[in-house]
């Protein structure tokens, strides 16, 4: 870097909890979810949704099973302000879900707030006020008790009005913005003066959600800053503990993970990290690290790219190819090793019968979340064996001999490593058609009689027709059986030993599309070679196998 | 989601640590740094990297400051041998940097690596085996001896043919590949296994790297193995602890960050995470998260932009738009409140002439990576008066008064809530100039001339041609001044009373292009109104102004 990082940045100083107790915790269920995408996320779009938008991320929400859904800042916006009408008018609100609205801690706002949610059943109203030690100093120019009147006297205007709104249960929730530069002590110190004026019990308690609205530390103090909270406010058993991360640093999820073990209940989030600058945490990816853990998430997310699709259509952003779960690339191997594990630990799977997951690479079964299998083996020059054989036999059928899968491994990535291209399962049945199937130079062969011998019945007498340098010509041979009568006969045609080392054939397709496809190896000098057909005709299928093999001996 | 996560995944099992010390660690110098962009990043790609591109991402990595880099799997593909051999045949590694290549343990494969390596410097030759719990049942049927063996005598092998690259001083790693998968002390009892192999000492220490390759748990979690790891193995003072990240939960870089705190002495990325599936740790994220926390990271980071250009030609694949540090979105805010704090933080550092950075929302200067600040502030619908006022402030010059800020940011927000479209600064230029400069309905100002009076020198007489209604007329008035004379005659032709409340007037643009732009407050039965007008004469803006107030006063 140009700049020496030590004279232009501070260290951000950890707070002392030796005995912190968050790092033995598991989660073992899921917080209360509150989806910010229609507040947080929408204001940091481009273009913010217009009505049409936010419907369809509301509705989609909504679907997915949220039940707290923040949907705007209704005093600051009129776009807000009438989609927040919108939803109470035309009755859109499910009974079992609230909406949450942002204000600031002004009465003129919070009257206006109160005004959009007027109507409603139950209405989660949102008041926040910075109280960082850089923002009281260069925003607001004011001192710690400045800054906590504000927070208490807005409480105590939204408590006055919640007489205006008798229709609807006001829920509370308090924000010290900038928790995350905020001093601990005094941040608890705003929240229990807040909590004073609100006056919360057990059974109607009050939210205390603590953002880190700049992610400012590694994740692991923010679960300290959590923790002690949780264990210095005087109004733990009425509060709902509330997380907000954002991702400035990248360690967001870590955030809310290792928060929710230090204590907290409930997380603000958006689908896929949508929101201010580098974004919200992203419930999507916290939801299924729940889920492959063993703990059902409470939102569905079996159709993820139906979600994908949501949030790209609402937002204008894309969802990225490496994003956990929901990415293009995220159920995909290309490495051989891995596509060879992949393949195994598939199979032992459908072997064992167990119900349970447990496969290398795939930490969760693409199906739970509505994505195929189809995509997770894909080929590249970096791939081997494992890849290459998971495609020819889940799109082909085709379940090639172990060796046959080493030798063949090595023809595709002749291919790639020239053209430097992915194949499709499509690309790989082509060079595997031309290098075995169509391997008809310098014998095709065409049909054959066999005859048992007049003397000896296990001996017998074969007869071929084949192709012969582009000329028909007819060869003899005898065996225990045609295929060694068949190399008998080509053997003698081309003056060579022929020796066969394996033999194995199967069915494909089915009913009346059924075929046989024959593998054949023979022993070469250096290890040994592969030869395949494919026929209706079991027998006609081993031949052209021999057929095959012979061909790539002769020309290699 | 339709499958109950409890029949199907189970918990990954914590470890035993309660006297773990890493949660008291803090990060006081970067880790040692390996990139592996063109080889588990490469493996990984659709199309993975020909030559070119290859070359062109490992003169990035080398000018950015990597010392080692892992340059590809030779034994494994032929471009990779090709690019390796390239590089040592063509001279083109530099003497502070050390290459390193993968190997599996298997005899031919070690002796290809031998030859790709043959007449380096110095290399490290990486050997990896699978050691979990899982691969060793469903991929290799063996059990922990055999594993165990597969490793050691890979590294048996390792060490005869260190004799065949006498030029190369050879650095031996070993990587128990899907560590976070494999019971704590069996990993230990293979890495120490593997050491008494290769009889590291503290001058020529070997490498053990353990790779999170899959990511399977909370990053706590990883740091528990690794501080395990490092208490337990018989060999720490000879090793190099290394770390290889992936991102499958979405916490690689919280993985990555409190490994380290846990004792890890190096970490394997990528740039901005490429990978297979989710990718590898970012390495871009975790050295500017150092960075932020006053830490020289060791590597170059000041132009982003470049290394984002580089990274997305080779990789063929996109920075998202959110990515930490990089994303075209990051240095941005559209919330008004944000921008406001943003703009007084910037404010407070000018005048403060502090060389450390702290402005709200912004954790490090966009200028440190080579990012301009003009497009920290974006203004939509969700945007105030900060961000609104600060573009005006920075690409036209014009310093709004405070009162007009507001007044403006609410003219602004009735277009962005009708356009749903983000405004750039030349459309608020565009509002601006429509809504105050050209407000010249009913009255355009042409001209003006002022004369002191007869007797009363304080006194001055004014006449003023204008267009009225789209006809031209001459108007008179008097008072202490030019203002005070004009608003008498206009509040004469209108048969109202004008009261001013304030006026302001500031310069703008340099030499021949000065201008002056006035601000006129004036007094309304609600509050208050705003006119602004331009000229070179400063008389003539500030009565432009009072035109543009008081036509604003008729026709609102």
């Amino acid at each position: 870097m140009k700049i020496d990082a030590a004279t232009k940045y501070r260290p951000f100083q950890p707070i002392n909890l030796p005995d912190r107790t968050w790092p033995n915790a598991t989660i073992t269920k899921p917080p209360m979810w509150c989806s910010v995408d229609l507040r947080d996320g929408n204001q940091a779009l481009i273009e913010p949704m217009g009505p049409d938008r936010k419907l369809r991320m509301f509705k989609a929400l909504v679907a997915m099973g949220f039940k707290e859904i923040e949907i705007g800042f209704p005093a600051a916006s009129q776009t807000d302000f009438d989609f927040c009408r919108q939803l109470i008018d035309e009755n859109l609100i499910p009974a079992d879900v609230t909406i949450q609205v942002l204000t600031q801690a002004r009465r003129p706002l919070i009257e206006r707030t109160f005004e959009a949610i007027k109507g409603s059943r139950r209405a989660i109203v949102h008041l926040y006020n910075s109280t960082s030690t850089l923002q009281r100093r260069v925003v607001f120019g004011l001192e710690k008790d400045g800054i906590k009147a504000i927070a208490t006297e807005g409480t105590q205007i939204v408590k006055e009005l919640v007489a205006s709104v008798p229709e609807t249960e006001v829920v509370f929730q308090y924000s010290p913005e900038s928790f995350t530069g905020t001093e601990i002590d005094y941040a608890v110190e705003v929240c229990d003066a807040v909590l004073d004026v609100w006056q919360p019990t057990e059974t109607h308690k009050a939210i205390i959600n603590l953002p880190a609205t700049v992610e400012m530390s590694t994740p692991n103090i923010y679960a300290d800053q959590i923790e002690y909270y949780c264990r210095h406010t005087r109004w733990r058993k009425e509060t709902i503990v509330s997380l907000h991360p954002h991702n400035d640093r990248g360690t967001g999820v870590a955030a809310a993970e290792l928060g929710v073990m230090a204590g907290a209940d409930r997380v603000e989030g958006t689908l896929f990290g949508n929101g201010e600058r580098t974004g919200n945490v992203d419930v999507v990816t916290l939801a299924l690290n729940l889920f492959t853990q063993g703990v059902n998430p409470g939102l569905d997310l079996s159709d993820i790219n139906e979600l994908v699709r949501v949030a790209e259509y609402c937002n204008q952003l894309p969802v990225h190819p490496r994003h956990p779960y929901a990415g293009d690339l995220v159920f995909t191997a290309f490495s051989g090793s891995h596509q060879d594990a992949i393949k195994k630990g598939l199979d032992a799977l459908k072997r064992s019968n167990s119900k349970e997951w447990e496969v290398p690479y795939l930490p969760i079964d693409p199906s739970d979340v509505g994505r195929s299998y189809e995509g997770i083996i894909r080929v590249n020059s970096q791939s081997g064996k494992g890849g290459i054989a998971y495609l020819l036999e889940t799109d082909y059928g085709v379940t090639l001999p172990r060796r046959l899968q080493i030798e063949f491994s090595q023809v595709v990535q002749r291919v790639t490593d020239a053209t430097g291209k992915e194949l499709t399962a499509g690309n790989i049945w082509e060079v595997f058609d031309s290098e075995y199937l169509k391997a008809i130079d310098p014998v095709e062969f065409l049909s054959h009689t066999t005859v048992p011998d007049a003397h000896a019945s296990e001996v017998r007498h074969l007869t071929a027709k084949i192709r012969h340098k582009g000329a028909d010509a007819t060869i003899q041979g005898s065996g225990n059986g045609p295929i060694d009568a068949y190399c008998s006969a080509l053997a003698a045609l081309h003056g060579i030993e022929i020796d066969l080392l394996s033999y194995s054939e199967q069915a494909t397709g089915r009913g009346q599309n059924t075929q046989a496809v024959a593998y054949i190896e023979l022993k070469t000098k250096d290890g040994s070679l592969w030869g395949v057909g494919a026929d209706r005709n079991i027998v006609t299928a081993a031949l052209k196998a021999v057929t095959s093999a012979v061909n790539r001996l002769l020309t290699a």
